[in-house]
C-alpha cells in the first residue's frame, strides 16, 4: 500500500456519512466491557432465559419438514406462519389481529429505520418522550427530523399537558411499557388520553413495545391499539421473549402504512431471513410464550427487586430512582449539580458502569441521570455494584 | 371501522414514500406465479442445491457448543468466525484478505442500501451498466441519485470507451461476472482497464459479485480488488452458494468505507442475525464451498446448456442471445420493433414467462430485450418453454 498509484480516491461521502458522531459515551462504554467491571450498562436480555432446547428442536423440525422452503428467498411481508403466530399472540392479549396486519422486520431497530423513511423528510417534526430510547433517535437521525419533546412527569409521558407542540408532527414515538431508559409504564388512563390527543392533533402514534411481555406481577395496560387502532403503529420484537440473535421484529399497523413500508423494505433488504422466521413460528406454535415466559418474568423480577433493595440500602439522600413493574431498567436521578457523564470515570475506577443519561435526550440533555440494567448481573453482584456506586456518589453529595 | 372517530390520520408521507412506483412489471410477474406457467422469470437459486444435511448438523453443533452466544446480540461488524471464513475464501481465490476487511450485512441488498446512504445525496452521480441489476437501482433510488449509463457493447461493459461521463461520479456500480440480467462476464483485460479508468477519474468501484462461484467450466477472472484494491468495494453473498433464506451478504472494502458503513448499519438494524452467521461459519469451516459447489456448478451448466440448445433450435432468425459461462441468466434481444413488455401478455397466454428487459435500465429503457432464468426449471421443461416462447415471437418477426 505504499505505491502512489494505490492511494484511495478522495472520499466524497454523503451529508449523512459526514455527520459528526459523538464518541464520548461509546468510549466510556468500551471501558465498561472489561471483565472485572460490574456492568449495569448493558441492554442485553439474560441469556439464561434463552430456550435452547426448544430452538434446537425447532431447527430440526423446520429442516425436516420444509428445509428447502426455509432456506429459499421469501416474501417481503414475512413468512405467513410467523405473521399468524404474532397475530395469535396479540389476539390472546386482547386485541383481535390478523396475519395481514403484521409486517416482519429484521429486528425492531429496522422498524424504526423504515418508519423514518416512510414518514420523514429533512426537518419534519417528530415528537418523543424526554428521555427516550437512544436507538430510536439514532434511526430517526438518519432522516434529519426536528425533534420536539413531549411533556413528561415522574410517571412518564403526561398527555394531559400536551399542547400546540403536537401540531404538525408526523408522529409521536412512545414506549409506554417499561420504557427504555426509565422503566416507567404509562397508566391505562394516560394511554386513553394519549389516544384522544393523537386524534385531536391528527397524528400517528408509534408504540414501541419490546418489554411488554416482561412484567413482574401484573400484565401492563393494553396496547395503544385498543384506544386508537386507526393511528397506532405498534412495534414488537422477539429479542426479549425468544432470542435477539435471530433479529426478528414486527410492525402492526393499518394497511396503508404497511404497504409503504413493504415497498421500502423490498429495496432495503428484500425480506427478513426465512430460516429464523420459520424456527420462531415453530417455537411459538408450541405455545412457548405461555410456558417459557413465566420463568423469565420471575428471574427479571428477582433481579429488579435485588437492585431496588440495594438502592434503598446504599444510596445517599438526594438520589431518587424509578420503580419498574416490568422490563430491564431503572432510571436514577442525582442532585442537579452532579454530572453523570463526568462521574463515569470515577465509577469505572471502582469497576462499576452505567449508561449516562444524556444519551437518551433528543434535544435537551439532562446530565444528572443514569440508566441501570440489572438482568444480566447476579443479585449478589448487583448488591456489591450498587454499594460501590453509592460510595462514589456520596462523595459528591453536598447537603 | 365505520365510526367517524376511527378515521385514520391524514397521510403525510415522506417524499420517498410518495414516489410513484410502477406496477406494470410487478403485475405481469404476479401472473407468472400461476403453477401452470413455465416461468423463466424467477431469480431464485435452485433449492435442489441447498446442503440441508450440512446445515442441520451445523445448527446442532452451534447450539451445543455456544448456543447462548449464538442467540444473543452481536457486533455490528458481524461475527468474527464468519468474517474469518469469508476472508479465507477470498484468500483461496487469490486475493489475501483479513477478517477486518469484511463487514457482514443482511443480504447483499442491504449492502446496496448502506452504500447508497454512505455516498449519495440527492442528485449525486452514479455510474451503472446498461442494462444493470434492478435491485441495485431500487436501493439507490431511495437516495435519488442521477444515473449515468456507462458505455457497453455486446461483451458488456467497455471501459475503453469511458470518457467525461465518469467525471464527478460518486461510484460506478458494476457486476463483472455473470451479470444480472445479461449473464455476461467482463474479460480480465477489461477489468484491468476498468481499474485504470477508475483511477483516472478518481472514483470508487462497487463490484457486485453474487454469481462468481457459479462458473460452468472455468473460474472467472479475478475480482477488481486485484487491480484496484484501494478503490474497490466488493459485495458478496451467501445466497447463491449456501442459502438465500439466511439473508447473509458481505462487503469487503478499505477501512474508511467500512467505518462509515458500520455507523449507518448500527442505526439501521443494529447487526445481522448472530445465529445464521454462526451456522454459516460452521458450514464454511468444513470446506463446504470446496466439496459442495462442484455439484451446483454442474447442475447450473446443464440447465444453461439445455436452454442455449433450445434457443438455437427454436428461435427464429433476427433473435439473438448471450452465452453465459457462469450464473443464472440469459439475455435475449429481439428485433428492435418488438416490445418485450407488450409481448408478455401473449407469452403468458401460452403459459410461459420472462422478465421484460426495460426494468433493467437506469435511464434509457430498451424494450426489445428480456431476461431468462433457467436454474429452477427442469431441462425438459426448459425446452418446452423456449419452444412456446419462440412460437409467440415468430408471429411478430417480419423479414
Amino acid at each position: 500500500m505504499s505505491c502512489e498509484c494505490e492511494k484511495g480516491p478522495t472520499p466524497r461521502w454523503s451529508s449523512l456519512a459526514n455527520k459528526p458522531t459523538s464518541s464520548v459515551i461509546r468510549d466510556l462504554l468500551k471501558l465498561a466491557a472489561r471483565p472485572e467491571v460490574i456492568s449495569f450498562a448493558g441492554g442485553l436480555p439474560s441469556p439464561a432465559g434463552f430456550p435452547l432446547e426448544a430452538i434446537a428442536k425447532a431447527c430440526q423440525t423446520v429442516i425436516d419438514r420444509d428445509g428447502r422452503h426455509a432456506l429459499q428467498y421469501s416474501m417481503v411481508e414475512g413468512e405467513v406462519e410467523l405473521r399468524r403466530e404474532i397475530a395469535r399472540r396479540e389476539t390472546q392479549k386482547g386485541i383481535p389481529t390478523t396475519a395481514e396486519q403484521v409486517q416482519v422486520v429484521s429486528g425492531s431497530q429496522q422498524a424504526l429505520d423504515l418508519l423514518a423513511r416512510v414518514f420523514l423528510d429533512n426537518g419534519d417534526k417528530v415528537l418523543v418522550e424526554s428521555p427516550t430510547y437512544m436507538g430510536a433517535l439514532q434511526a430517526f437521525d438518519l432522516c434529519n427530523p426536528t425533534y420536539v419533546e413531549l411533556p413528561c412527569d415522574e410517571q412518564g409521558l403526561n398527555p394531559a399537558a400536551f399542547g400546540e407542540e403536537c401540531r404538525g408532527a408526523k408522529f409521536a414515538y412512545v414506549m409506554p411499557t417499561a420504557s427504555n431508559p426509565t422503566g416507567l409504564t404509562i397508566s391505562e388512563e394516560r394511554r386513553k388520553l394519549l389516544a384522544e390527543k393523537a386524534r385531536e392533533y391528527d397524528m400517528w402514534l408509534v408504540e414501541d413495545d419490546p418489554y411488554g411481555e416482561l412484567w413482574y406481577d401484573k400484565e401492563p395496560p393494553a396496547s395503544l391499539r385498543k384506544w386508537a387502532p386507526e393511528r397506532t403503529i405498534r412495534l414488537g420484537t422477539l429479542s426479549k421473549v425468544l432470542a435477539p440473535g435471530f433479529r426478528l421484529g414486527y410492525i402492526i399497523a393499518p394497511a396503508e402504512v404497511l404497504n409503504k413500508i413493504a415497498t421500502i423494505k423490498q429495496a432495503v433488504d428484500l425480506h427478513t431471513a426465512t430460516f429464523t422466521q420459520l424456527i420462531s413460528a415453530q417455537v411459538f406454535s408450541e405455545d412457548l410464550l405461555v410456558t417459557h415466559l413465566p420463568s423469565v418474568r420471575a428471574r427479571y423480577k428477582k433481579h429488579a427487586m435485588a437492585m431496588l433493595e440495594a438502592l434503598d440500602e446504599y444510596m445517599p439522600e438526594g438520589v431518587t430512582w424509578t420503580h419498574p413493574n416490568a422490563g430491564m431498567f431503572i432510571w436514577v436521578t442525582l442532585p442537579e449539580h452532579i454530572d453523570a457523564t463526568a462521574l463515569m470515570n470515577e465509577v469505572l475506577a471502582k469497576n462499576v458502569a452505567y449508561v449516562p443519561g444524556e444519551s437518551f435526550y433528543a434535544t435537551n440533555p439532562q446530565k444528572n441521570h443514569f440508566r441501570l440494567s440489572f438482568v444480566t448481573v447476579d443479585p449478589d453482584v448487583i448488591r456489591e455494584g450498587v454499594k460501590r456506586l453509592a460510595e462514589v456518589i456520596r462523595l459528591h453529595i453536598t447537603i
